[in-house]
């Protein structure tokens, strides 16, 4: 076991109920609908499901098929399946289970998919191994991750300055990459796929328009109030605890602001078996 | 006139040629497409065209409609208009104009386009007001432009780092804002356009699998030997000319590389008048 602790802490998964296969799987979408229509019994799993709405979404486009959503967290899983339940899908099951020891036999999935998870990860090319083991000949892993330098916000508020500085120093000292998206090419070649049955880009999100600053400011105005990421920053000396009420105002300010907007980059890779 | 020089220099548009309307405007093709289901007679203005190719989608995406396209250098716009007899196309005209006063009559085109120009300005809300005064009520200005900073490479070899460096101060240097992209809601509403008539967001360009690498990598090693940043960074005391060589061959060595990615994110709006 060489992973290391989930830095934005299990209850701060807001902002991670907002992602669907759209807005933060599109790159994979056309390798399941293609996978689909060929193989019906398409079998996919989701590594990292957090609240679970992308492998809901994948579920939905499969219907003939069967999505396994995984995490290390059965409070996370419990909350997941709960959500689910509004879906009455029947073709999505979920499992406890750690990515290092992935409880399946080798060549198990058509398509596995991790989105912000490898970014978490002390060992990211192990995971990717152990993603690549369950994957049938054929199959693909599909992975998606933050380039937490790639951060375009504005105003440039000291504030929110200062926050991002926090953010990257304490990812760094948690023991993991912050610019995981930028290696997601280097680590799957470390894996040993090669270098032509890799397909890579990079997607943005924009939280600039009125409800999605709303959401994206609050979230993160609440990340420094109450998540890990302050008592890990604090416990690493990297900020003062009476830091926090500053930046807590600076992302109310800028959500609330007319000129607010931002922008973030992601990494996504696919890694053809 | 205040605009400034255009720091790449005019020999330097192999990426420029790169560009199309669905790498380059995806954000607008929806609004030309219902724009010119309600009025085939669409009249559609492209500033700072460059070489054209952005241009001439749009003038095939609205054939019974028509396209001007401008720019401030006639060496380029004689250029685009020779890329541009291949295509046969009947309603494009090119045209040379100044951004800061354009030849046309007040609510002239019912949308004005632009990419990559507004960053090259020490004025972009003048330029912006320019626009707007020669578009329709009704109609939409959009502006596209990249943040400078958001360049996520990789590998992080210092030759990479210093050339990034050295774009960004020499953009600095020069007068205008290498950070264009999340400014552009700012910079809209200085021109007098209300938050809720702009829709904002930003996207990225890819360079990672092999012809994007290769194109791109070629592109950034021959601005730093033959590029007219090269020169001005040199006459602003930002690099010594021999520097050049060893950020060359960075380029050189990354395009080669298995492991180089390479992704940059832009800026974008509509703004409705």
């Amino acid at each position: 076991m060489s992973h290391n602790q989930y830095l934005p802490g299990y209850k701060q998964i807001s902002h991670h109920e907002w992602r669907t296969a759209e807005n933060s799987a599109a790159f994979l979408l056309p390798t399941i609908k293609s996978q689909y229509a060929a193989n019906p019994k398409l079998k996919l799993l989701d590594v990292g499901t957090g609240p679970g709405t992308i492998a809901r979404d994948f579920a939905k486009l499969i219907p003939n098929g069967h999505v396994t959503a995984t995490d290390l967290s059965e409070e996370v899983l419990a909350k997941a399946e709960k959500l689910g339940q509004e879906d009455k899908l029947s073709n999505i099951s979920w499992q406890k289970a750690d990515v290092w020891a992935l409880p399946f036999e080798d060549e198990t999935f058509d398509i596995v998919h991790t989105h912000q998870m490898l970014i978490h990860l002390i060992k990211p090319v192990e995971a990717l191994k152990e993603m690549l083991r369950v994957t049938k000949k054929g199959g693909v892993v599909a992975a998606k991750d933050g380039d937490l330098e790639m951060w375009s916000f504005y105003p440039l508020t000291p504030g929110l300055k200062r926050f991002h500085q926090v953010l990257l120093e304490t990812h760094e000292r948690n023991g993991s990459s912050a610019v995981a998206g930028r290696q997601l090419v280097s680590w799957a070649l470390q894996a040993g796929v090669k270098r032509d049955q890799i397909k890579a880009g990079f997607s943005c999100w924009s939280y600039s328009d009125e409800a999605d600053r709303q959401m994206w400011g609050q979230s993160m105005a609440d990340r420094i109030k109450h998540g890990q990421m302050r008592q890990k920053a604090v416990e690493f000396g990297i900020m003062k605890d009476e830091e926090a009420e500053g930046m807590y105002n600076a992302w109310i300010e800028w959500k609330n602001s007319d000129e607010g907007t931002m922008g973030m980059m992601n990494g996504e890779i696919l890694a053809f078996k």
